[in-house]
């Protein structure tokens, strides 16, 4: 059986210095499991970000192989890691075996992302040493790397977006060393994957300070955010954290970019000729998407838009009706749970909303174009709001009340073209991606995905933290003027 | 003559609604200049930000055509605008000319870069529905405007980096809306270049809300940088000024990016066997880039470091010969010529500096190795500061010192391989340029440029200011998936 030590993992040295611990109970059972966590103290947390800035240039090959080499290493932990992950998270191994997948298969897409070198974005301007009235130089741009990352583990994917996820993936990929804050909710399946990590850095013999991950709360994320030698952060979580950890590194004497990613209602709309024909299986499908995962996704669909006909009458039926035969599932943590009950409490509270089903699986909220801002909070758990429209005027001034998100989701047939068309054009100012005749979950890790919106969906809409593209976030570019030779043959590039 | 109303340009129409004028005076003559100029009012801001929100999408022709034509419109000015631009700032008409054709220039790179489409990085990844577990969408990502940004004119460059300068020209290829506010310092010759622009809109028929130019200090910026619809901003000029407009950025209730060019000191490295064999060259040669524009540039060299030598010492005299010959010149602004004052007293009551030379046309400061952080401090305007070093390993040192710089350069010549290698990389980790046998002044406008390094020099040192790179500050992507062949036809690439 796989050893859970504890530690924390600074530059491929254990962490147990600190006077606190603590330990987590299967989340199903309620049994204790293995291991007793140390939460990293302020030494530890600068011997890792010291030990970072020390990294000096990697070959993009090397960090190829590194990334390859993590995505072997967590697959030969094998059904013990997604056992321990089980055990933390509630989450079904057959979803955490797909989440493993996802897990090593981006860290395998970054892999052949680098050997391409594409994401240097090289450029080259060639000197002309006869223009007028000046000469023009030779000049040569490339990225380099962003410098130490701070990660911060998601607590609702314990691998994809946690200590080997998109973010660690990408800032590796980039040539910048990471620091992960584990996710306080699943610390030990975080070790196993750590030490997949630091395994794989000695195995190629690269420097232990590229990786080190240490456990702990808001207080040990602050420090961390707040250390000199760290220049980027990455975090997916709720808006409130990441707000704190934005605001944090903009006072910092030297501020640095923060890539949070904070979730979204992600508002479906459902058009009159869609409605029509495939009332029930939009029902059916919009009822999975909300219950996939207990809700717990940030692209859940919160938010569902349509006007009334016959057609949304049985589409709610529907919906209803598939919702009440969903399994009950647990939350990923006491915390979720709670927040999700008094989300739901504050929402059938607000005048105009009403409880159309509430079933242990699932529950759907109800209301009219007229509904209060706060309808639109975030409620991160298994339910969702429909906004009932009495007109497509009514349904067109609901599109422009949303001002940032992940994504949003039009239903459509022929007939529903003109509508969808002007929609399309509406929310592509206010979101991230658009799905049509789809649902939002099920994000594809790809070169052409873009998972990041508008604040408050994330804190800067010009990045994405899912797919290829995401290495941006951790890449500075670097021009050298009339570089000789022996510079430039040594450029990346 | 050219007419100079004072208007703020609100979306085309005039803006003088407020009780607050001022004029300026002739920088060399004092002679009061025409025009009075109206400072905006709150609603003008909000009117002028209101129509740059409802602005829609733009095709990228229609956008290049702008550019060009703001270009076309910005030389039938012909001689006034230059005359106007001279006795504002007391720049020669020679530079001015320049710049003005760099302004020009930069425009009309803008606009053939955009008819590439490369800048919107379009990304397709095709479907596979027979994929299993699941079928894999069809994806197609590309870049979006940003929405409205605010453009902060600089006093340094009236025309290059002012109203239609590299922010404004790149904001607009990306099909963003600008607001700019004018520099304090040289309305004048703001509003003509503002008329310029909504003259080109107004001829091409594009939304008046695409340019709006208002007239006022600190309290405008901060309503400007304030305002809701703003997405971005763009500032050329003061760290403290930088600095203040990123710490009111990041606590809006809707963060934006800013990106602020703050200057730098720009050090010189001046190797061993390049000071052996052209240390005459190399002091007249710095002297030239030191006095520059009355040393008035962010890339103006301010530091140079070098090991004691018969060369050094020769590069000195060779320095110190050269600037006790350069004309005394004008500066921007009393301001300007205030704070260069009190920054020379800094420098010189600093611990270890000494005066080496006092020119009218130059000053030039001297240390040792163990100098106090202080001495780099940016001092704007003509002067230097001479390291001198009394081994590599100080000079190696010396370059450690360095945090977040535009530029730095190097001069070396055979004999000098290792330590230019070793040094090439140590000033990579700090700059945005690394400049081999030349002086950091004379900033190129090409797609290879890298104006922009870590933070004091830039706010987010992935983005340049110069450069057609300089459009991605104003992009944001996203994505469509399964779109229909009726919306995938319309989107831009």
């Amino acid at each position: 059986m796989l050893q859970i030590t504890g530690s924390n993992l600074i530059a491929g040295a254990e962490g147990t210095s600190s006077d606190q611990t603590f330990s987590v109970h299967h989340r199903l059972t309620g049994e204790e499991l293995p291991g007793l966590f140390w939460i990293a103290t302020r030494d530890e947390v600068d011997a890792a970000c010291m030990a970072a800035a020390e990294v000096g240039t990697i070959p993009a090959e090397a960090l190829a192989n590194l990334l390859d080499q993590i995505a072997t290493n967590i697959e030969a932990l094998g059904e013990e890691l997604l056992e321990r992950a089980h055990a933390e998270t509630a989450l079904p191994l057959a979803r955490l075996t797909g989440e493993r997948g996802r897990t090593c298969g981006q860290l395998r897409q970054f892999s052949a992302l680098i050997h391409t070198k594409s994401h240097l974005d090289f450029r080259h301007d060639p000197a002309d040493p006869a223009r007028t009235p000046l000469p023009k130089p030779d000049l040569k741009r490339m990225h380099f790397p962003l410098g130490p990352v701070a990660v911060f583990g998601a607590s609702n994917f314990p691998l994809a977006f946690s200590v080997a996820g998109g973010d660690t993936a990408s800032a590796l990929a980039a040539g910048s060393p990471v620091i992960v804050k584990a996710h306080p909710a699943h610390p030990g399946t975080s070790e196993l994957v750590g030490r997949a990590i630091t395994d794989a850095i000695q195995t190629l013999n690269l420097p232990a300070g590229l990786f080190s991950m240490v456990h702990g709360g808001a207080e040990v994320g602050q420090i961390l955010v707040q250390h000199p030698a760290i220049r980027g952060v990455g975090f997916t979580g709720s808006a409130r954290a990441g707000r704190a950890l934005m605001d944090l590194a903009a006072a910092r004497p030297t501020p640095i970019p923060v890539f949070a990613e904070m979730g979204s209602v992600n508002p479906v709309f459902l058009l009159r000729s869609a409605l029509e024909s495939r009332s029930e299986a939009i029902g059916t499908g919009l009822a999975a998407s909300v219950t996939m995962g207990v809700g717990q996704f940030c692209t859940n669909p919160g938010v569902v838009v349509g006007i009334k006909s016959e057609g949304w009458s049985r589409f709610k039926s529907a919906l209803v009706e598939a919702l009440s035969s969903a399994a009950q599932g647990v939350m990923l943590t006491d915390g979720i749970a709670d927040s999700f009950s008094q989300g739901c409490q504050a929402l059938s509270a607000l005048p105009g909303v009403e409880v159309l089903a509430d079933h242990p699986g699932g529950k759907v909220f109800s209301t009219f174009a007229d509904f209060p801002a706060e309808a639109l909070h975030e409620v991160f758990g298994p339910s969702t709001l429909l906004i009932e429209c009495d007109s497509e005027a009514e349904l067109d001034a609901v599109a422009h009340r949303f001002t940032g998100e992940l994504t949003a989701s039009i239903h459509w047939e022929p007939g529903d073209e003109t509508l969808t068309q002007s929609l399309a054009h509406i929310l592509s100012l206010r979101v991230g991606r658009v799905i049509f005749n789809g649902f939002p979950t099920g994000v594809e890790v790809s070169p052409a995905m873009q998972h990041g919106g508008p604040y408050p969906a994330s804190s800067d809409s010009r990045f994405t933290s899912v797919g290829t593209a995401g290495i941006q976030r951790w890449l500075r570019p670097v021009a050298f003027q009339d570089a000789p030779d022996f510079i430039a043959a040594n450029l990346p590039g």
